[in-house]
């Protein structure tokens, strides 16, 4: 079963699901919130990442998605289910990779699994109808990626910050999380538009297939009418499908059900 | 490890865990959040529960949380890690169950496993300040249990109508989730009380250990001063520890973490 079609039937009964986060009208603010996964060997391997990485990790997931959407995290929500090998050493040093964002952790849950599995859910908030879209890019926008790409850190840092900044700027930003050819697919079919890239900011020891493809960038992917001192990888379009250098790009970042 | 030792290092930078929902004020009103999750061989065995029955106990253990705590069930969000013997028939009578609480399912994540995991999170409101606490529980109270105990059935039924009739009346609250001698338990130390229980409701084909020990009864368990049209169990008292009839009950519930 592929991602999306799974994700079309989850969406079919959910009309907020599409975003990065659904956004949720209370008050005078939109509740942003966000929920993902991160699993042993699907996500990370114990031999490679210690328990504060995963930690760190699987907060952060749900920290890009909000800064996505140009909002301020708040709360997070930690499931945890830990296999045999996972001792309370390694859940002290885990929840230190949580805590060191410097977000509330609000509450969790705590299991057993054969495999580590942790689940996370963030709640942000912003402004009423200020949350950043995927869908509102307009042909002869830029197109911006805010960092070099193809090389996924150990730790990245979700850009909270930035994310800020682009409220009332980007017409359309999601974070890259399955790679610049699948996800700007993604934010194209949204808005209705193509795109034709051009210069992509390679991290060092990227080849330009993993900066294209590769996943797990989490940089944000914005475009907007302005001139902004971000990386401008290209230009939105009417002809549809995403080129580089005037060829079409197939999509191959990650999906999780291929 | 066990649960009580991982709560505490949780709830050490944590200071809202404790209650079966994390309270967040927001405006008018406080947000309740809880997340649970809901894990194959722990939980359920696929052998017994159908793949919609997995779907409504997944969403109603945390509907029974907002219960308890006397607020309105909002949101859903559900993450799913599939296994391969999950194919889409099967995550299709999955969200059936879901769906069939009538909650709105607001997002969710999806993801592969070895074994079928998923986690919930509900957001409620309640009215500021209004949300039921396990810790309010005073000398002479009733106790009261919303149903018979001791006989979990394949899917049980969240509490939510009963739970709003219970704010402002009950004067602790808690759903029964590890059974009534943990659970009672865990109240009276929230409120610095002890219990003396008498009538035991008993579920048919139960037995007084698996109404007095056996989890995922889900029915609320609360204390109030009024004379209440709901199973009584027993009274508060000043003298720490729970009773049954005069001697003393040592907590048995199912702690996940022994």
């Amino acid at each position: 079963m592929n991602e999306r079609a799974l994700v079309r039937q989850l969406a079919k009964h959910s009309p907020r699901i599409g975003d990065d986060c659904a956004i949720i009208p209370h008050g005078r603010e939109d509740l942003l919130v966000t929920t993902d996964q991160y699993i042993e060997d699907i996500h990370f391997r114990r031999t490679t990442h210690s328990a504060a990485d995963v930690g760190w990790n699987a907060v952060a997931r749900g920290l890009s998605d909000i800064a996505a959407m140009g909002g301020e995290a708040r709360h997070v929500f930690v499931s945890l289910a830990l296999p045999p090998w996972a001792d309370q050493r390694w859940a002290n040093n885990f929840f230190r990779g949580v805590r060191a964002h410097g977000v509330e952790l609000a509450g969790g849950d705590l299991g057993h699994a054969p495999q580590l599995y942790c689940d996370v859910t963030v709640i942000g908030v912003c402004p009423h109808g200020k949350a950043l879209r995927r869908d509102g890019a307009q042909v002869g926008d830029h197109i911006y990626v805010t960092g070099p790409l193809g090389k996924p850190r150990k730790r990245f840092l979700p850009r909270l910050k930035i994310g800020l900044t682009l409220r009332g700027v980007a017409s359309a930003c999601m974070d890259l999380s399955d790679g610049l050819s699948l996800d700007l697919a993604r934010l194209c079919e949204a808005s209705g538009v193509g795109a034709e890239l051009g210069d992509i900011p390679m991290a060092r020891g990227a080849t330009l297939a993993t900066a294209l493809h590769g996943g797990e960038d989490y940089e944000l992917l914005f475009t907007s009418r302005r001139e902004l001192p971000h990386f401008r990888v290209g230009q939105i379009v009417a002809r549809r499908g995403v080129r580089l250098n005037g060829r079409t790009l197939k999509p191959q970042g990650y999906d999780h059900f291929q």
